[in-house]
């Protein structure tokens, strides 16, 4: 199994490094992850300006690639064939911070593995739920062997090309973790606010601010699923037809 | 009725002129729109850096608002109180071309009204399927006119909150579309290759290129519709959840 490594936080991020050493057990790695940090950036594809990819190594001496595209450019380059040989997997993340409800469409972490599954090849995000303000105090490693746990069970059973999994991990010990649960995608609550404020000439300017976000607890969710202690695993699919809608506006009289 | 108009192609889209022009007759109207074009820029929250907003009027004289943010960025400023009106609808548009099948994470049209779903706002994204490479020859105004009629027809029966709608139009004259299709999203062929070159310095640098993504046509999709000379509505939901993978993946032994 070819395994193509990339991430939202950028090429020097620990969690990157973490699932990175996870995977070289279960296959061929190769990595290219952004070379800045692109957290909340989307799903992008950059056509109006070219793309660089730059030589790097890992801390642990591993040879890597960084460009200066966002998580999903990377893993375009790598599929369209920057990377020659065939990939079978990408893994994007760890991301430190979860990962639920809609935050789906922002994240840098989903976007990459989307953009896999668009491609053909299936994708999985791996985000951890950590407390944490300062990524340099988080351990990635129990999220990164949770990580090598969940492919090796699902390549016993086989990669379907266009699987999208969104998985997320409480903070916990190996021995804390209480099991995996299959998950629905739950509710976001964004607590954002806008701060005005005045730069040194006079003039305003905006910072979108306020307390992080929380989300709805309701049973079979992603987010019940971490507060609880469980490792999350949500399918994704790329069908967003609000089918129940459908039938509502069929109704008025074109 | 209060419209938000924004859009990803910047202030100065003659798509943004057409569509804040027809919106005046439907209600009280602001627009606030990215100072440049952010096509595929994807669902975009800045909050690694401040925003800037300043006035500017369109072609008409009109006032506006023009930001340095993506175009779910203007949505979440307008809604975070930088407008302080109640806002009771966005639009974001006219894109002079399709946003179907998997366009819809990546496009700045659509993620624009996304985002006001997410703020509990009804959002809508007009497409126009154009044949045209130079936005400046595009009649935006028979589009524009659909768009009116669209927002007139479903404020009869009251928006919904949480109303995403995406709504691509054909490039026809008024009395050669056939009437409004309510479609599922369908499959993007997308046709990106990747095109390796040198610059002046013999390094090596990358365009995301190739041929323009068509669609399969199948029944029912928002690309049939707009080939066979309908709108197409496509209501959308960001619950990505793929219930059908779910059962799938809980019966591996976890």
């Amino acid at each position: 199994m070819h395994i193509l490594v990339t991430n939202d936080d950028g090429i020097t991020a620990p969690g990157l490094l973490a699932l990175t050493s996870e995977m070289r057990s279960l296959g061929q790695v190769s990595v290219l992850a952004p070379d800045h940090n692109w957290s909340a950036s989307g799903h992008v594809k950059t056509m109006h300006r070219p793309l660089r990819v730059r030589e790097t190594t890992l801390i642990d001496g591993s040879a890597a690639w960084m460009s200066d595209g966002a998580p999903s450019d990377c893993v375009a380059l790598a599929l369209l064939g920057f990377i020659e040989e065939k990939i079978d997997l990408v893994v994007s993340g760890i991301n430190p911070n979860a990962n639920i409800g809609h935050d789906v469409t922002y994240s840098g972490t989903v976007t990459a593995a989307m953009e896999a599954a668009i491609g053909g090849v299936p994708g999985i995000a791996f985000s951890l739920h950590s407390p944490e303000d300062f990524v340099g105090t988080i351990d990635f490693t129990p999220a990164a062997r949770i990580a090598h746990r969940i492919i090796h069970n699902l390549s016993t059973q086989g990669l379907s090309a266009n699987l999208l999994l969104n998985v997320n991990i409480p903070y916990l010990k190996d021995d804390e973790i209480k099991g995996v649960q299959v998950t629905r995608q739950g509710l976001r609550i964004y607590r954002d606010r806008l701060d005005r404020r005045v730069d040194p000439r006079g003039r305003p300017y905006f910072w979108i601010g306020g307390d992080s976000p929380t989300a709805k607890l309701d049973e079979g969710t992603d987010f019940n699923a971490i507060e609880n202690g469980y490792v999350s695993i949500t399918p994704l699919q790329l069908d967003l037809t609000d089918f129940q809608e459908m039938d509502i506006i069929r109704k008025i009289a074109w």
